[in-house]
């Protein structure tokens, strides 16, 4: 059995927290949906605000319809998102919960560090150094 | 051709910066590799200090040796970890670079995250509210 889980995040921000290294951790499939292919994209496209599925899927570049649903399954069920028919209509939006908008700002962070990082790790792949 | 990545954490950081969501974005493999399957993981289990493979082989549960080669391999290829011969042994250690250790607390924070609001989490999976 796993351990129970005690938020030890206060006390110890910087140490490994050892269960999601467990193989027995619930928190790996939770990271897994936040995190794979599409998880970090689809919470990113909501970070604005409430989006279509049609605008969700013209704005992630490559992703097909069958895993843009699959991603939204995922993360509404985690109770990250959350759909909703807007009154007087057939359209159906999706957004952040606000689980998903506590946890966002951990994915930007994520998000925003490759991005600005991402010429120096190019770089490597270049066989570029220095200057 | 995917647009210049400026740093744009400082000024906006809440906004997606749109590159992420673009398909030619290569933002996205590095991404894949620190957020895959085991690339979070990995990197938790550097962030104590150096490892040789067999010590992250253990502590990583449910890792193949296959597995684990390819993802360090990937993060070494990014720049975020690094092998070293110990002086006079044959063993060879992992740990973090300067830019994995930058990156580290991002990966930390988000898994923190997870497993502070696991129970919110599985508390729905169960169909259990309230309480």
């Amino acid at each position: 059995m796993p351990k129970p889980h005690a938020p030890l995040l206060a006390t110890a921000p910087m140490m490994p927290r050892g269960q999601l290294l467990s193989e027995l951790c619930p928190s790996r499939e939770v990271l897994r949906h936040v995190t794979g292919r599409w998880g970090v994209m689809v919470m990113m496209a909501l970070l604005p605000g409430e989006r279509r599925f049609a605008e969700l899927a013209r704005q992630i570049g490559g992703i097909s319809d069958r895993m843009l649903v699959q991603t939204l399954e995922d993360l509404e069920a985690d109770g990250l998102v959350e759909r909703q028919a807007a009154a007087g209509t057939i359209a159906v939006t999706y957004r952040l919960t606000s689980l998903g908008a506590d946890l966002s700002p951990h994915l930007a962070g994520l998000a925003n560090w490759i991005e600005t990082n991402l010429p120096v790790i190019q770089k490597r792949y270049k066989g570029e150094r220095g200057g």
